[in-house]
This record gives C-alpha cells, sequence and structure tokens, in this order.
C-alpha cells in the first residue's frame, strides 16, 4: 500500500511536536494488528517526554510518533491473530508483550521481561494508525466510542489495578481511604464502588473534587486541611482504615496515609514523588505493608473495559481533532483541561 | 531442506502402529520450534488411540504420528521465539496453545480455547524431530536427561497439578491422603512431600507400592484391604483427613475418598471411571468440596522441572530404542513395564 | 430474680406447640448473655422439628423452647463479656461455640468440634428471653429493629456465605447463575450485588419470583421452563458459567447446575435434598469443582449486618405477635407467608 | 492451697532482678490455666526490660515476675477449659488474648484489642507456676521437652510467622534471600525448608553462621561482607529474589534487602532498629512490596509444633536452674550463651 497518514512526532527535546505525513503502518509479523486510532488521550508523561525526563530510560529514536493512550478500529490483522478481527472495536493495553517470559506466562504481563511501550519507546497513537500486537488488543463493546474510554488505557488501568488490589482484601466492615480524587482517583472511586462494599472515604485539599468523589460513591469527603489524618481516625473509631490507596504520593501524602492505618493495614502507592520513610519498628509492631501499585495487566484491562461497558466507570474527556494537538497540549500544559484530553480523527 | 527422519504414525485403529520415512518438519511460522526428539513417553493412552478410543474427540485424520510426552533438544527456531534456541535442553508441555485467549492470558493455558495436542489431534514425537511452538517449551537444566524427563511431560505434570493444588491449602497440622502409589501416585507423593509438611497417607492395595511410597515420603502406608476408610479415621482422630487426592477414580475409590474427608475438607478427582454420587445433604452438613483436576500449566511443567532438576522428584524409567517402538508397546500391554516405558532416539 | 416469662415449647412430636411460663434465663457463666428477644424467625426447619425429623440428630430433651433465628437487645451479662454491653441491640448466631478448638481459632467458628444450637438442641427464642453467650452475640446498628433482621441469622447467613464465598473468584466479565429465587436465593442476589459486578442470571420456575429478582440486582432472569440450561449457555457464548450457586438442590437442580458451567467452573451447593451425579471424567476434563456450603460464620454475619445496616440487604417479613405463635406456624404451614414469618414481643 | 513458690521478679529498672516466695497461682476464671514451668527463655528483651525500655510501653506495676517464652505442664484447669486438661505438656502463645474482638474471632489473635503480655504488662514465667488462659496454652506432643522448645514461644513463633507468609507466595522457581543467621534466622530456615522447596539464600557476616546455615537446610550461603546485594543478584541471573526476609533491620539491611528484589519482589521486615527510606518511583516502577511481621498466632505456633515434634525445626539450648536466673541473664548480657538460654525448675 501506498497509503499516507497524519501523525504527531518529538523531533526534539525542549522542542515543539510536529504533524508530518507517514506511511500507514503494514502488518509486518502474523500477531500484528494495525488499528485506525479513534482516540489518543494526550498526558502529563507526553509533557514529559517533551523536556526530555524520558529520553535516558526509553533510548529512543528521534523522531517517533508520540501517544500511549489509545484506542480505535482494527484496521488490519496478521495471519495468526485469533482475538480480534478487522472492524472490531478495541483499546490498546499500553505494553506490547513477548507472550514468552515467565511473566507473560503468569498472566502478569506488565512485568514482561522484553516488552515495548508504544508512545514512549516507539510508534505511539498521535496519528490516524497505530501498529501493535494482538497481545495489546482488547476487543470492547462497540456501542463503546473510542475517544471516551481511550485515557482508561493507561491512568484508568493503573487506578483499576490498585484498586481492585485493594478490594480483594476488604470486607463490608472495612474502610478504604484514597488520597486524591483528581484523574486517577476518580476512577480509582468507581472502580471500588463497583467492586467492594466496603466504606469508602476520600482525602482532597480541592471542595470541588471532594463533591464529585461524593457523587460517583465515596461515602465520606475529607477535606487534606491538615485535619485529615485525625478525621481518617475519628471516623475509624481510633483505630485507622484497613486500607488506604495514595494517589498522590508527594507533599507528605507518604507519612500521612502509613499514619492513617490500623494494625495489620495495607498502603497502596501509586502516585510517586517523594521518599516513604518508615521506622522498621512501626512496620513491625503494627503489622503493616505497603504495596507497589504499576499499571495493570490485559486482564485488569479487560475487567475495567467490562465496567466502563455496563456505566460502571466513566470519564470525563475534552476532546480535541488530531490536527489541533498543540491546542490540546497548551491547554493540558495551562491547566485548562477538565478530565482528560483526548485527539478524535 | 530435503532430509528426512523415521516416524512412527498411527495408520488404522485396530492396527498395528507403523514405522515411515517422513520429511523432517521444518519451521513455518515465527514462533514454530522443531525439537529433536530425546525421549518420548509410550503410555496407555497410546493403547487406547490405537483401539479408537480418541478417533470421535481428536477428529485426527490417519496417518499422523503417535506421542504425546516428549522432550529433547531445540534444532531449530522461528523468528519470533525467544524463549528458547537451538541447543537447548526442552521438555515439551502436552498443549500447543495460542496465547491470546482469556484462559491463556490467565496462565491458565489448559484450558486455552483453541488448542492442539500433538500425538493425540496432530503429530506427536515418535519420530525423530517434532514440530511445536515457543510456548511449548520449557528449558530445562541441561543436566537433565530427556529420556529421564519425558514422562513428566503428562503424566507427572497431572500429578504436580494436583499435588500442588492440595498443598496450597495444607498446614504443617493436615493430613492428606492419596489413593493410589502407581504411575501418577508415585509423583504425587515426591511433590507433595517437596512443597508441603503435612501428614501424607498413601493408600494402595499393593504392598509392593506401600513400601515404595513409604520410600519416598509417604509417612504412613494404608493397605487397600476394605478396611482403608477405618483406618484413615483412626489415623486421623476419627476425624478425617483435610485433603484426599485420588489417583484411582474407580472400583469404588470415589465414595470411599469422600468417606475419608473431614468437615470442609477437599476431595480432588484425578483418577476417572466411575461416577461420583454423593448426597447433597452431604456436601452441605461437611461443606466438602470436590475438586476436578487436569493436566497442568506451563508454569506448572517449569516448576515440576525445578524440582526435577534438583533431584527432589525422579521417575522409575525402562528405555526402548526408538526402532523398538512395538516391543515398547507389547510390553506396556503385556504388563512388562517398571515405571514409564520411554522411546529413545 | 423470681422473673418468668413466656416460652414456647416443643413438648412432644407430632404435637402441637405450647406456651407456658418460665423462669426469665439468668447468666450462669462469665461469658453468659441473657438477650431480650426482639425478633425471632418462623422457619421451615422448625416444622420439620415438630415432625421429629430432628430429634434423633439433635439429641435434645423435651420440652424445650424452640426457634433459632434471634435478634433483640442485651438484658444482662456475665463478668467477662468485652464485645456487648447491656441495652445494646443483637443479632444471634445460630450456633453457640467453644473458641478454643481448631476450627474456632481459625476464625471458622461453623465448623467448632463443640457447638450447641439454640431452638434445635438447647432452648431457643420462641420466648421473651433467650441465654446465649458472648460468641453469638454481634453488636448491631441500634436504627435496625430486630424483628427485621432476625431472620438474616439463619437463612439469610446461609446465603450470605454462600455468595461471598463465590464472590470472592468472580471478576466483572464473569457469569453467576443463581438457581431458586425464594427465601435464600432473593438474599443471595442482593449479597452478590453487593459484592461483586459479576453479571448476575437467576434461574426461577416462578415468574414473580423473577420479576423480584430483577428488581434487586439481577442482571438477568431466566424460566425454570426446562430450556434453562440451554439459555444459560446461549447467554454466555456457548461457554457456560464461571458460578452456579444452587439454593434449589432437588428436582434436578444439581445436574443441571453442573451442565450451566464453563470449564474450570465452580457448582456451590447450597439447597438440599437429591443426590448429585457426576462422571470423574467430566470432573476432570472439565476441572471443575462442587463447593459445599453451611451456615455463615460470625464473621459472615457480622459483614452481612454491616451490608443491612447500609440499606443494601432487606428482607420481606411477616410479623406476628408472640403469642398468635400457632398462626405463625399454620400460615407457614399453609403457604401463607410472604417473605419469612416472624415473632414479636 | 497456701502453697508457694520461688519468682523471679522486676523490683525496680537499672536493679538486679530478684528472687521471690509468692503464693502459687490459682485458677480465678472459668477459662484460666495454671502451667508448673518446665522451661523459660531468657531473651534479649529482658535485658531492655530491666533497662525501663519497656516501662512507659508496658504500664506494668512493679515488682512483677519478668520471663514471655514459657512451656511447662497444666496443673490445674477452670471449669470451661476444653483444651487442655491437668498433667498435658503445653508451650504458652505470648499474648493472653480476648477470643472476642474482631482480629481474635478471624483466627488473628496477635492483633487482639485486648491482650495481656505475661513477663511484659503482667506476671510471667521466670518462676515455678505461672497463671495464663485457655486461649494461650497450645498442647503438644507429650515426648518434647518443655525447656527444649520453650523459646519457640516468641522468638521462634516470630520466624515461623515471617517464614510461613513468605512460603505462601513462593513456588519451586523462585528464590528467597534471609538477611541473618542467628537465633531467628536460624529458625527461619527450618521453617523455609519445611514449608518450600524455593532456592534459599542466607546472608549474614558471621562464617560460622554460614556454615550453620547451609548446614540445616540453605541452598547457598553469601557473606555479608558488603558483595552481598551484587551477589544475591549474581545467584538470580540479575533479576534479584521473589523474597527477601530481613532477620536485622538495621546496620543498612534494609535498603540492601529492597536492593536485592526483582520486580514484584517482598521484603519482610523481622529485624528492626533503623528507618526504611524508599523512593516512591521504586515502589511504583518495580512494583514491589514491604510487608512487616509481628509474632505469630496461635494457629502459628500451633503448626511450628507440629513442625517441631516430627524433628523438622530444633533449637540450639544453654540451660539454667531457675535458681541460677542470674548466671544466665549475666551470660546473655556477656555474648556467653551459643543458641538459646533457657531456665528449669
Amino acid at each position: 500500500m501506498s497509503e499516507t497518514m497524519r501523525a504527531v512526532q518529538v523531533v526534539g527535546y525542549h522542542q515543539k511536536l510536529e504533524m508530518t505525513e507517514l506511511p500507514v503502518p503494514q502488518v509486518e509479523n502474523p500477531y500484528d494488528v494495525v488499528v485506525r486510532v479513534g482516540g489518543a488521550g494526550v498526558c502529563r508523561t507526553d509533557l514529559h517526554i517533551l523536556e526530555g525526563q524520558w529520553a535516558e530510560k526509553s533510548q529512543v529514536t528521534l523522531p517517533y510518533t508520540i501517544g500511549h493512550e489509545n484506542a480505535g478500529w482494527v484496521h488490519a490483522v496478521g495471519s495468526a491473530v485469533t482475538n480480534v478481527k478487522e472492524g472490531d472495536t478495541v483499546i490498546l493495553h499500553p505494553l506490547i508483550t513477548c507472550g514468552l517470559c515467565r511473566a507473560c506466562r503468569s498472566g502478569d504481563d506488565v512485568h514482561c521481561e522484553n516488552n515495548e511501550f508504544p508512545g514512549i519507546s516507539t510508534n505511539g497513537g498521535y496519528a490516524e494508525y497505530i501498529r501493535t500486537t494482538a497481545r495489546s488488543c482488547v476487543k470492547i463493546d462497540s456501542a463503546l466510542e473510542p475517544s471516551d474510554v481511550a485515557a482508561l488505557a493507561d491512568a484508568g488501568l493503573t487506578a483499576y489495578h490498585a484498586a481492585a488490589k485493594a478490594a480483594r482484601r476488604l470486607t463490608p466492615r472495612d474502610t478504604c481511604v484514597m488520597i486524591g480524587a483528581g484523574g486517577l482517583g476518580h476512577i480509582g472511586i468507581q472502580v471500588m464502588r463497583a467492586l467492594s462494599p466496603a466504606r469508602l472515604v476520600v482525602v482532597d485539599r480541592n471542595p470541588e473534587a471532594l463533591k464529585l468523589a461524593e457523587s460517583i460513591g465515596a461515602d465520606e469527603g475529607v477535606p487534606g486541611d491538615g485535619g485529615h489524618v485525625d478525621a481518617v481516625r475519628e471516623l475509624t473509631a481510633g483505630l485507622g482504615a484497613e486500607a488506604v490507596i495514595d494517589f498522590v504520593g508527594e507533599g507528605g501524602a507518604t507519612a500521612e496515609g502509613i499514619a492513617m492505618l490500623r494494625p495489620a493495614g495495607d498502603y497502596y502507592v501509586v502516585g510517586y514523588g517523594e521518599d516513604i520513610t518508615v521506622p522498621t519498628i512501626d512496620m513491625v509492631s503494627d503489622e503493616i505493608n505497603i504495596i507497589g501499585n504499576l499499571v495493570g495487566s490485559y486482564n485488569d484491562l479487560s475487567d475495567l473495559m467490562a465496567l466502563a461497558a455496563r456505566g460502571m466507570v466513566t470519564l470525563h474527556t475534552q476532546k480535541y481533532r488530531l490536527d489541533d494537538f498543540q491546542t490540546a497540549v497548551d491547554d493540558l500544559d495551562g491547566g485548562r483541561v477538565r478530565g482528560r484530553a483526548i485527539l478524535t480523527p
């Protein structure tokens, strides 16, 4: 095929993204899938990429196409692909995984020893088409609009993974605290509401965010005004919460999150920034756990999409045409995006 | 390549196997692996195939190469194979799986919706070479001899899977009963000994089998002489065992196995033949569980080979040259094989 | 104290219950708790007791006070009681357990080796007061009315236990079938809805019951008209359900329930009556499980009451004064009770 | 009874212990058990008590009898005790627990909200008799000598708890590192060997300790000479270990332990002293977990005693007569005790 497409590329760090004309990617291997992009999330990580923060870690060669939160429709499939076919609506797991290493064979593909990360280490989804593999394609309900769910591919999936992990240990009598009701947090709240009847307490500095949290399922909103550790203790008869999920991870949130735990409680790290410092004697005498969380697996994404298909998890989005990518990036950088910015064809 | 090889094929039901000359299988797809066979187990299932018992279920087209318990050395790999390379010693998982269906993505590849079964539904390992895929190859310690471990690929893997499932629930105070110390049972005993300190009671009609059982880790041998249910109750203060793993599944073993359980106990079905009949009131008032068991997963096989590499699980084998396949089959049919019969190059 | 109270007693099998005057029970041991009964469930088991069906099993000496589903207010506590105090609203776990045997020490008090069963093996709750121990008292929200929740103590707890066990293995993509939307089933539906977003399919012969099921959380109602196994297969792309919870257990329900399972699926036995008959080959080739279920633990009851306090589980009740016990029994026997019959002070 | 006994008491901080004559404790409540002490461990914590380090935390009133690792024979039981009887050999769980709080009802009695700690917050076992309750008595094989096992009651139980928790997640292919092969570590090694076939790597600065470690089940000993993090990485193909159990917790062990983990690995904190400091980005990008560990539960102690009864866990002890308590304390303080010091009648 001699078709071409538009794609938005990183051409240099500390430079603006540039729109260019490229050949439409082709199926080259039996498990390849080419997807017509229906929605590509514009994420804060994209700003960090332009600042060069990922240059060393990703080792990507410039120029390349940015965009790591993608959904769309299957355009072409390789000969070995059995899970999707042309025309299917799909959301793409953020990683391309090998399927052969021990992690992949355990359903824990996020720790694939041979993974690639489209939009970060190889060509991504700010484009008309993207090439991925069958292992990254989650077929979704055709009633779902790719541009409505694209941001669930990474940000949403991370929130799902942590909330689902916590939900597995929570009973109807337990209390779960979420610190931060922003981008990830508001997905986390909806996920927890779907998976567990545990009491859900949300802490945020922003009164608007707390109002939103309560409207989508939080049982209690606690203002992050300095009195929040005490407030959580009061809400839990002085004992603390069984689980704390921290979507912030900076500005003192880690020490506060740990201080909110009851004995044998679990503190889930999702947001990051600062160091955790905790005395070993506290870990031992209270027998608490600190649980790291990365993005979710292919199965997690499939589960999340089942919730989305039933309207149990929804996202606020602000949509832009692909041609208007610079406006989207500028709006995000300038704090003018409510919910998530999404590029559409 | 114009190379040829010897292969033993099913040419008709109720007919003898026939040795023939075939082209050496070639890599055709990126995930293909061609293995030089170092050991192929001769299994009772092979006798059943010849009797036509699998004809309808497998839908295989004759002639085809028999043999479903295979190990050897990697001869050639496709372009996408990353987990093994030419020269590696490997054992082959009995199923070829797709890697894309929900079961495969969960590490539960045994329930792959698109599986093939070499030696049963497609060409197997009574041959000099076999073609499989990367997903079926478990790389093993090069010190292991393929002909020593080949029978772990199916019979051993089934025993491992059931014993490992049971071990996960057993504590040092618990009692596990195994019914049957034959082919599967003697692997099960070694696996249980490696995975759990629970007291292990083995029931068998054959005094020799009981002696072997005790020599490889059973704490108690109980003759299957009609008094065995009572004997197990006596050994457990009248309460019954926390787990019963039944490698027999016929001749009354199922009712006896269930009768050996304590309240909240688990009965694992591995051997099969008869129907299980149990009153619902017994299931409820004793809150017992009946657990089905199929062959193990790729991960199970990897775990089992780790035990084999450390000498924690060993097999008795009786080896025959591939050319002597008919003797091996006749010996098995005539009850003249101690342990497992294995074909070698 | 010389106070007396009214109590309804079994005075002989195949005879009517009789109201009598008895001394109010007193605290005799440090862990004793005397409860003023606020609600006592009238259960089909009570009819069976009068028919003598439990005489041999319970070994109870007549006369004794019947009634095994009890809730009320704490009237007096022994010196060692720390979990409830006079005036607390409580629901009573159906068993009095020892707290010392292995089962009790594991939180699995239902399998207590030294349990008593008030209303069946000792004096129960068709009375103004009942004596129990601290270990059976679950303190509940004072906003809950004992007569509204009493029937959750046994029937509801059984449904909770099975549904919660199933929920632990279910994901948002799974399907759970419940057979029977009657007394236990309609609690099971509400519990499943609270604990899991899995798709819930309910089978019942009664169109009214299906309508109720859908109004309280079932995703699909399937008429039990003979086509229900096929209907479940159709709803699950021909594969079957991940879990089937059978609240019926007779009239062919067990074979149908097992036939509705997908490979690796779980069939939960709750209702009882008939025998389960299943070929071992089916257990093995589909690797399915048959899971027994008894009444729930103290923890289960505490969890269930947390759901009740938040309005997530509610019961239909038909209330009678204690003096009208005979009417209640007659109405139950005559099929004139909608929901559960409850005796109130 | 007017009998008296010898008991060793704390009479003041920064003072020596004193032997005194006290009444033999009596059964006062139905669940009380009086035990004739057969062995009382002399522990480093006892030295810390004398230095006043526990004064504020324990709020104990002086004088009181010290000694928190106790085993012996049942001398008298209260009327409600059903799990032990006069003459039974028992080891005492270090905590006296209520049996009624949520933690106790879940089998997690270590987090009992109303616990007492004999030897620390109330009278302990440096005496001829000790009063405890039925809930603390684990009946042991009468072939076990109380003085041989007493130190398993606390130090051993802590090691068991952490090792058993880790073992639950380990497969035959995994590597577990233990940092420190001293008092707790050498129990941990034996426990891990009994519960899991995972490869066990032990790190210690002391070559003698490493030799001991290898003789009781460690697969590899790594000298703690500064190169041990690299050595563990080398042993694990550069990937790190699935689990690290740190019995040291000071002198840099925490950072080293975390650095030994592979992605998704678990670091178990047992020894304590220093702070853990870990960047949130590391917790997230490697998705690792930090797991706190306290002493084990009653069930853990029962399990550990099952291993001890079968000779799978043994302790080195150095025995002293109760009258020679000061020598024992001095020897411990002076580093002259090999294994654990035990007081005997």
